[in-house]
């Protein structure tokens, strides 16, 4: 576990998509994130207290995160100097860069000289087991999209919070760096050994017997060339019992792909449930999340109200409209059955 | 590419299956194999002159191949003892044993003395890159199949030759530790980082212009649920324009896997043209190849016959009976048009 609370590094970072790890922290995290930590030329603000290195340690930070993306996932000279100052002030640091912090010499002496740790979460856990398919207890759901990058972090995490608000044990099973960041725990599913990718879900969402959930972050597309086999794997690992469905209705093509067309939702929906069959035969979808920040409200509204009603499901856009439809839906299905009576009303 | 001609070496190793790499490789190039090294304790033959290391070099050969598998993988002492004698004949040593030759530090120092290679096939190439499903011209085949270690690669091997013997170009395309060997070249698969499994395969199995083909390996199962992502990965790398089915008709289950029965043939070979259809619209099946080693001969042809009609396509045990009816099929199915004519007869 990365040790909070945390102080969200903005840095020099001027791509609003480059700062999405220190936002959902943010986000999800609000108790366990004390301040942000940006220049002056970075022109976002995640509504928190702007401090330093040394203020963020006084004010109680254990661990600086560099949440922000770049290309390449590099750390530059900056950013570099910037981990060091944390680490001298007492701080731990967490990454999730391609590059990984200990391949810096630099900060590696420099943690070690001051007794504090450096946490790569692209590393994934040593000894991973092969998948076995075997039948788990538990209610797990699992997010999965018509594309990458359409909102399934984002949706599993408003699930997450729509279950802890009703009071319901819930936890969050991270496989992607953002999200393990924002857990504090995870594997980092797209560095995994491809004979490992569903032993590794089965150990992320062990069985359960209470009758909470595991919510299980979703990564890829059946439909994308690149990374369904990552979709498949993950689909067999997590059993799951709830499929929600992620969309972008504004999205042209494929991510990174401008010669593959999007599935139709009901196309995906059903490839997604042919495939986890497989591991779980009583799979059911429970909703659809769609990604409507680029359409004015009436409009996202009316696609939600039209999705929801092709495809007989509850449809929302969890960031704008809140979670509550899928998370009311989810319960309504698994709810547990009321103790037999003699008699009906 | 690792420099042939080969001995191959069989050892102490007394388990029919554990041959398989060095038998694989006396059956399909036999022309590059100049003996067999087994010790006393070995019940099992390939056919070839017994020889041990300095036989074997003063025989012509350039490399000894560790073509045997054992339980968990490791070499042992007489292994290492063996191949150091290779190594001291000034022979390359290759092997696909999870245990790294280059970890065994008596080797590597043996090979740095004597000017010689270690090759260790289970290493991936590095730098893959990840997927991109641009189409991409060539005929490409792929086996598929019910269940892991059904005869894909033995297929595979089988239709490479049968195209070979009438003159038409062909690679085989080897996606595990065996098929490298017999290959001398190839992606192993399994060890390969998730995100990158479609990418390996776009590599592995690149454009080609001529009317040749090139044989793509399977690996797994879409119905195993331990290795079904790495079979969709390598579905949507290959593009295939034809699939071949293989199947072991007297298998109880999933291998590894008690609770888990096999599909039917129909409904596996749906599925695999369904995810093939994804990266290659006009994929077809074009064969089943059954591995009847277990059945007497009448009850095998009498299968062959039945699953090919009940299927609708050629099928065969490639081992038993010969590839031909598939080869035959395939090359009618992609037969270039004939130029048109003013008039048919």
């Amino acid at each position: 576990m990365i040790p909070p609370p945390y102080l969200l590094y903005l840095g020099h970072c001027d791509d609003e998509f480059g700062i999405k790890t220190s936002r959902g922290l943010a986000t999800f995290r609000p108790e366990d994130c004390v301040g942000e930590w940006r220049h002056d030329d970075c022109p976002f603000t995640l509504g928190l207290p702007r401090m330093n290195a040394a203020e963020g340690r006084a004010a109680g930070a254990q661990t600086l995160v560099l949440g922000i993306a770049n290309a390449g996932g590099q750390m530059g000279g900056a950013m570099v100097e910037d981990a060091l100052a944390a680490i001298a002030a007492g701080m731990n640091v967490a990454s999730g860069l391609h590059q990984r912090l200990r391949e810096e010499p630099r900060l590696v002496r420099a943690a070690q000289e001051m007794g504090v740790t450096l946490f790569d979460v692209r590393d994934p856990p040593a000894n991973l087991p092969v998948g076995n398919g075997i039948r788990r207890a538990g209610n797990r759901l699992l997010t999965v999209g018509t594309d990458c990058s359409v909102g399934k972090m984002y949706t599993t995490l408003a699930l997450w919070q729509g279950l802890r608000q009703r009071g319901i044990p819930a936890d969050f099973r991270a496989t992607g760096q953002t999200g393990i960041l924002i857990a504090g725990a995870g594997v980092p599913l797209d560095a995994v050994v491809a004979d490992f990718i569903s032993g590794a879900i089965e150990m992320l969402a062990p069985a359960r017997e209470d009758d909470g959930w595991d919510l299980i972050e979703g990564q890829g597309s059946l439909f994308h060339p690149s990374f369904a086999g990552v979709s498949t794997g993950l689909l067999h690992g997590a059993q799951p019992k709830a499929l929600v469905l992620c969309h972008d209705p504004t999205r042209p093509h494929m991510r990174g792909l401008p010669h593959y067309q999007l599935p139709s939702l009901a196309s995906c929906l059903e490839a997604n449930l042919r495939v986890a069959r497989l591991t779980s035969p009583d799979v059911q979808a429970v909703g659809v999340a769609l990604n409507t920040a680029k359409l004015d409200e009436a409009e996202a509204r009316r696609l939600c109200t039209a999705t929801g009603e092709s495809l007989g499901l509850p449809c929302t856009d969890p960031y704008r409209f809140g979670a509550d439809p899928i998370v009311d839906w989810m319960l309504q299905c698994f709810a547990p059955s009321p103790p037999a009576t003699t008699a009906s009303a």
